[in-house]
């Protein structure tokens, strides 16, 4: 802490979890501009107005952060995408997709590392995403069913949706087409239809929807 | 070669090509029984009848064996569900759903090691699973348009069944439930709704089907 300082953000006194947080707005920002490879720990350090050596204090390598980041912005998603618990179902779901398309169009890089990236192959990175769409997935079913538990066909149906949703954000980050309205229409009818079908065959197969 | 053997294997003399090609076969039964980590070097050298000496020379590492059984594996499963292409477009698409469920019931590990096991993260494994994924995309749209060029947003929807598709299976595999047949209704009843939704979408927000 006692080297020379250059940024008006270093004469802050912060705690640790607040210079931890800002730490990983920092990366957010960044790694929402450009992807892993391109951000380097200098500018990380420069950006939080910080030395590269406190920076390392709290992470101790550039993939510990991004690990940290993921997480944080995972759990971001996680908290916006679960508004709006007075509106009817339908609608809940619209604003859910609508919010996560929203989020990732805000941080095309952030999203594309995670998906399809250099860290994509991570396992603390996968676990982090995987986590992400199990929660997606339960708060689907908790829409849909309410406290009654929803059957394994449906669970089956819409953890495989999430996977899906996943798939298609990457793709149109990458293609930067359609539109997002578009998107997100394609994907509440697909959940509509993919629902549907869980339901026809639970009815066919076990006689019970 | 002139080193001592004991099993019958051995004493056949194969070309190089012959002799990958029966490695890789021992590499999917030995896969498909059991997880990558529990799978030794020695007993894959063992059951094709040769040295560990030899083996390393078709394969330097296990991970590069594992790539490489992965390899030919997404290649059956893409042979697999070619076939039948003079039947209707609907018992088509049931067919190759039907073949593709069938190879992973009886491949679990192989399928589960690409899809969640220690080398699910692996560049190469991915690369690999993601063509087999966009071949899988691609002959599904040349089941449903034919020579026309599919519009963006069904190339889409249909790219994003097939991460739906993966996805059930793996989490199939995984808790080993329900049958198989009702996978298989459900993922082409999803897929059905998937297409429907692509089409009511594009009809919504670009005025064409």
């Amino acid at each position: 802490m006692s080297g020379p300082e250059h940024r008006p953000g270093a004469r802050r006194r912060l705690s640790v979890d607040e210079r931890r947080d800002e730490l990983l707005r920092v990366g957010m920002e960044l790694f929402s501009e450009r992807s892993y490879d391109d951000v380097w720990v200098e500018e990380i350090a420069e950006r939080a107005g910080i030395s590269r050596g406190l920076l390392y204090h709290y992470f101790p390598t550039k993939r510990d952060f991004y690990v940290a980041v993921t997480r944080a912005a995972a759990a971001e998603v996680g908290e916006l995408t679960a508004q709006a618990g007075s509106l009817p179902p339908a609608e809940r779901l619209r604003r859910g997709i609508d919010e996560y398309l929203r989020y990732a169009e805000a941080h095309p890089h952030g999203f594309l590392t995670a998906y399809r990236g250099s860290l994509a192959g991570d396992a603390e990175v996968r676990a982090t995403v995987e986590e992400g769409r199990r929660r997606q997935a339960t708060r689907i079913l908790e829409v849909l069913c309410g406290d009654r538990e929803p059957g394994a066909v449906l669970a089956l149906a819409v953890y495989g949706w999430t996977a899906m949703a996943q798939a298609v954000t990457a793709e149109w980050l990458a293609l930067r087409e359609p539109r997002r309205e578009v998107v997100r229409d394609l994907l509440l009818d697909a959940l509509a239809g993919t629902i549907r079908a869980a339901r026809d065959t639970s009815t066919a197969h076990l006689g019970a929807p």
